[in-house]
This record gives structure tokens, sequence and C-alpha cells, in this order.
């Protein structure tokens, strides 16, 4: 096995075994590690229990030449990662005085006396380095293991901000300098409106395991993401190469993407009323919004973007049909005759929303979320989105799967990417 | 080494081991285990990659008697779980034909066709027991391993929803009854109004870290809840200091507490709705809201409740000082004196909204939700929120911390609670 460049990631903590806290410690490592070119093996999470964290260092330090492991260095008598790794090390613990005196004067700085507890917090296993903490009374550890090959470990407070201080001031310029190279660059591209193997297969040969860069799937809320990952000896090539892949998988997925990194279907909207692309002339435009099913849901979701005043002004919940009637004027003989779900009651919705709020664009939404209302001619998860533009009203039929909070997210995302379609093909 | 209901949970995925996305699966489900009396060793999170899933099922059969797999299972070629699994077991795969059938007839309900790449998701390891999805195309899989003791495995889904769809629907129910012995029932209470400090110092005894029943609090999106623990050899003795517990928690906090377990507040609201308590008289009562800076989010969480036509039938969202006037007839004199973010605003929007719903109730909200926006007067988090009934009008002005999202969190729950309070005080 290949051991250079290689990590592990091991967290100590009750908390963290329990459940009690969702360990976000792990993933911030990681993401440094990786950018620095770094492939991480496994992250570990034991509790506060010292053989089992001795058990862990030492098996890990066995498989890869970089550990880093969090937690346990607090003063109370549960923390027990310096007794773990000392004992791991086959070293004694002794006191280190500098730190010590850094401890005194801090709590004469705060006008405390220092608890006898606090001085374990200056113990450094013999021979190893300390990591000066500049936000905690925790000093971390640097140390050298012989195992299958030479390990270095860091030990470091699972208190976020202590943690990323050190490992930026301390633990990165070391490892910076150990990996001498390699350069991971990555990108998310998001999809909407095809399923995973569906969008697997028109990536092709793209999603090849050996590629690199990589191209992986992951699915939430109806969104297929692309993560691409490019490992490259230096950075000019890393991001060269990135950008041929991110290039290769818009080629191939076209309008399908509507977002990268960060971007959301509204945050991508919203940029689009904002700016809008020719033929539109100048921005912002406005949207309004008609909702009965989703209940308010596409417009909480255009209302989560800062700044989304500049293009949503107004919006309706016609929940019932007296509400479709009473605030858009929809003809109670349509209603009557097609019923609330269907295409020519949305399309009536979004044209009276539009011409009532004065807004360049309007959505309107009548479904059957469920789980009940169903028929069998119009069953749960039918829903009729209308998008009424100044050049023509269009209106279509959908039939989403799950249960009424995925039938309702699905359908406003639906509208959204309606709406972003007409300016993206 | 004790093997009896200790358990190890694997975490699958690139994502996962990158830090592109946060484990919270693993502290769910060591919640869930640890309430039922399982002994969480360790949280293990390894990448795509078939020999490392292998090996961590492998050392984790070894070490204790049930292990939980979760991700991995989806249809394309980096999801390597099943195969691991299989590998470890040393068994075939083989396709499940019911669990094919009712991928194949989701498929046709959408109108898709079933891609071919799907089918691995029917591939269960011979002698394996599937796990039924009821979310989703990935059927689980429920295993058997004999290592050093016999060791019950189960690989569910990454997706939350799925795995925790399958944990509670089939992994549950067994580890309860593999677990024998000790009978554990947990019951949940929710506060809202006030932090989790404030609530433990009304807690007081009953927080003791001895205690049985036990008591612990969370918090999730402005929610403190009571988790209650009652350990005890027979059913009927832990369901009576069960519930003397929660009634001892109801005494100490009153009309703090809002639900239990599953309900939220929206589910609170709208059972006073249709079954209001005296004097209101016979349900149902209805609603109608008026939002500004929320966006439609009150709206929304009205109606995430099935069967909220029946209580709610219309809303409106004026974002702008004119939608404010034109659709709810707010005094521009009113706008110009006091400005939007103003109870008297809140007030006229509220009644307004009420009278022209014809409803019982209507919440009307305005307020600075940011990042911009904020004055000195009226910083970010300021908001005015209205509750109009048949007898009087009351708004009120409140100061949320936090961005955004949370801003339009804390204050379309505090309007909820408002409606609440005026039922159960």
């Amino acid at each position: 096995m290949d051991h250079s460049h290689k990590a592990i990631l091991v967290s100590v903590g009750d908390e963290l075994v329990l459940g009690q806290t969702v360990d976000t410690n792990s993933a911030w490592l990681s993401q440094q590690l990786a950018s620095i070119g770094y492939g991480i093996l496994q992250h570990l999470t034991v509790p506060d229990d010292q053989a089992q964290i001795e058990r862990a260092i030492r098996e890990s330090a066995t498989r890869c030449q970089t550990v880093v492991i969090s937690g346990g260095l607090g003063p109370t008598a549960d923390d027990l990662t310096r007794q773990a790794l000392a004992a791991a090390l086959g070293a004694e613990l002794s006191i280190n005085e500098s730190w010590l005196n850094h401890m005194r004067a801090f709590f004469r700085g705060v006008n405390r006396p220092m608890p006898e507890s606090n001085a374990i917090q200056a113990m450094v296993p013999a021979g190893c380095r300390l990591i000066w903490n500049y936000h905690g009374t925790a000093a971390g550890i640097d140390a050298v293991m012989n195992a299958e090959s030479t390990c270095r470990l860091f030990a470091v407070p699972g208190v976020p901000k202590e943690m990323k201080g050190m490992f930026n001031d301390h633990i990165l310029p070391i490892l910076s300098a150990l990996s001498g190279g390699a350069v991971i660059l990555s990108a998310t591209l998001h999809t909407f409106n095809l399923g995973e193997s569906a969008i697997a297969e028109m990536l092709g040969d793209l999603m090849d395991r050996s590629r690199n860069p990589s191209v992986g799937t992951t699915v939430s809320g109806g969104v297929v993401s692309l993560r691409i990952n490019a490992r490259y000896p230096s950075l000019s090539e890393a991001q060269a190469r990135l950008a041929a892949t991110v290039a290769d998988c818009r080629t191939r997925l076209g309008t399908l993407i509507y977002g990268q990194d960060e971007q959301t279907l509204a945050s991508v909207v919203s940029a689009a009323l904002l700016n809008p692309p020719a033929p539109y002339g100048a921005g912002p435009l406005s949207i309004a919004t008609a909702e009965s099913c989703t209940g308010g849901l596409l417009a909480k979701m255009l209302t989560d973007i800062p700044g989304s005043s500049a293009y949503f002004q107004q919006g309706w919940i016609t929940y019932s049909n007296n509400a479709k009637t009473s605030l858009l004027s929809v003809d109670p003989q349509l209603l009557a005759t097609h019923g609330a779900v269907s295409e020519a009651v949305v399309a009536a919705m979004a044209e009276n929303a539009r011409k009532i709020a004065g807004a360049t664009f309007a959505l309107a939404i009548s479904g059957v979320a469920g789980p009940g209302g169903g028929t069998p001619q119009k069953p749960v998860g039918t829903v009729c989105i209308a998008l009424a533009s100044p050049s023509s009203t269009s209106a279509t039929t959908h039939h989403f799967p799950g249960d009424r909070e995925m039938v309702r997210d699905r359908t406003a995302k639906t509208a959204l990417n309606r709406l972003r379609l007409l300016f993206f093909t």
C-alpha cells in the first residue's frame, strides 16, 4: 500500500459517538487536507475511553503517514487523548513549563485561580513537540511514531476554533511541505429534472472510477449533483484539467445543469431576473406567484435570496376554489368544467396574477400534494404548473412520486426550473 | 470483550471522506441505538472503494454484534456497498425479483423507462433479507455474518429519509427484540420561546445525570426539546415511570411545552383550529396569512399539514409597500408615518386580511430579515407580528438573532406560537 500523502482522522468524544453532537471537525479537516493533495483513508470516531483511543491511534498509524486526532484534550477526567497518545508512543507524559506558565498568566488575567486540574493540559509525551493554542488552554501535540513506516500524528482540541487555529498555524505548513506537490481541486455541478442513473448514462466514460479528474454523482432533494475532483502535481495543470472536465460535463448535459457549487435553482433564477440575458433587455424583471398545493413554498424559495425584493413584490396563496375566484378572478365556470387541478385553471391563475401584480412573469401551481385528495383521474402527485410571460402562457401537467413534502418540494423546484429554462434555452 | 448490545456504524461515501458533506446519519443512528440500550463502539467513515468498505465491514463485524452501514447503495458505478458486503459475506449477489418489479412499476408510474443501471439496486447477497424502501429505489440489506460471534449487519441508503424509514420500519423492531431484557421507553417534549439553559434551570434536578428516567435537552431551529428515557425491567413499570416524569416536566414548564414526539407548532395549531377548545365552539376555525419578510414561509408551515384546506383557504405575500396597499388596503399614510416594519402596519395587514378572507383569525408579519435593509432604529432581525381575532387585534415587536434563514424561521414559528397560546392559556 502506498502510505504517502494519506491521512486518517480520529475524532474523540462520547457526545460524538452518542450522536448528541454532529462531527463537523472531520469534514472541515478533510477539505483542508484534500486541498493540499492528501487522500483521506477514513474517519474514525471513538468514545472517551483510553483503551479505545489508543487502539484507534495505533491502527491508524500503521495504515498511513498522517493522523490528526481531535478532541479529548480538556482538563476533566473524561479527557484521555494525551494519556492514550503517550501509551501508544510508549512515552511518559511530562510537563511543559512554558505552557504551564502561559496558562497561569491567562488565569491571572481573568482574575481566577488556575484549577489544579488544568495542569494536565500542559502535559506532552516525552519527545513530542507542543502545539501552541492561541484560543484556549489545551496545548496540542505534534508526535512521530515509527509504525510500518514513519507516521506523523497531531492531537488538537475538539473546540472548532482551537482546532482550526492549530491546523492553520502549525499543521498546514508542515503537511504542505511534506506532501511536496499534488494539488486537488474540486467543482460541483447541479442538475434538475432527471434521475441519477439517467444522468450517469449521459456522462458515460466520464464516470470511470479510474479517471482523473474523477466525476461522481450524489442526489439530494431531486437535485443530482456531479462532483469533479482533479488531482495533479501543479496548480495550473489541476485548474486546466478541472476546467476541461467541467466543460465536458456541460457539453453532455447542456441545460440540465442549472448551476455550480453554491448555486441553487432560486439563486440562478434570481440572477437571471436581476440581469436578464438578451433579448429581455435591462433588469430587474419581476415575478409574481399564485400557489395552491405548495401553499407558499415557491414564494418562500424565491425570497430565500437576499435582495429578492428587487424582483419579487407579491404573491397569492389561493388554496380554496373561492380564493382562486375572489383573489385571482378565475372564472368559476372554468373551475367547474376542468377542476382546480387543470392546465386551464393554472393558466388563468398565472395570467391574472401577472396582470394584477404588473409583473414580467407569473408562475401558478395547483395540484394534489396528498396524502388525501387523489382521484383515479388525478392521483396524489398530479400537479399543473403554468408560466405566464409577456409573450405567452404555457401550462404543463406533472406526476411526482413521494409523500406530501416531496411532492411540494419537487413542484416548487420544477416551477423555478421552468422559469430558468425560459432564459437558458 | 462483551459483544452484546454493542454496535458500530459505518458510513460510506467519497463526499463524506472528502468533507464535502457532513455525516449527520451517524449522529441520528447513534441516538436511536442509544435510546434502546445499545452502546456505540465507534463510527467509521470510508470512501467509495470496494476494498475499503469490505475491510471496514469485516473488522467491525469481529468487534460487535450489530453493524449498520449507510450509503453506497445507489445505481451508479461508484456505489459499491452491495458488492463489498457480498464479498465480506463470501456470497454472490442475486436479483430480488419482487424489488425489481416494484422498481419497474415505479418508473412506469412516472412515465419513464427504468435505466438498466437501476437493476443493481434489486441485488442482495444470497441468503440475506431485503429491506423494503418506501421512499426510493435502493433496497436495503439485512445480513448475518459469523465472525468472532454472530454479527447482524444492516445496509441502508445514505439518503436520510430512506435511511430513517428503513431504520424505523425494519431495523428498530429487530434490535429492540435482540436487546431483550430491559425495556427502554422514550418521550420527547418540545418547547419554544426560551433558551436551553433557561429550560435546564426550570427542570433542575430532573436533569441529574444518574436519574432514571433521564431527562436531556437538545436544540434545533429555536426549539428546545426534552428527551426522556425510562429504562426498567418491565414494560408496565417503564410506562408508569415515563408518564410520571413527563407529567413532572409539564408541571415545571407549563405552556412553554407545545407538543410531544412528532408534533410541530404547525400540527398543534392545526389540531386546535380543527377541534377548538371552549369557548370557541365547533370547528374548524380558519386562519389567513399576510406575510412580508417571511415571503410565504408561514403559509408553507400551515399547509405542511395534510388536510390543511379545512382551516386555511388563502394568504398573501405582500413584499412591497405597494402590494400591502393594493392587495390588503393598508393606508399609504400609515406606511409613510410608521414604516412597513411597525406594529401599526402589521395590525392593519392582519385586520384587513382577516376581513377579506372572511377567516376567524389572521396572522401578519413584517420585518427586516437581512442581510441588508437594517437601520439603527430597526436593525436586521427586527420583526413585527400581529394576530387578528374576532375580539381583538394585538401586535408585538421582536428582535431575532442570526442570519436571514434563522430570522425567517424564528419569525414564522413565533407567529404560530402566538396563535397556539390564544388557545392554551
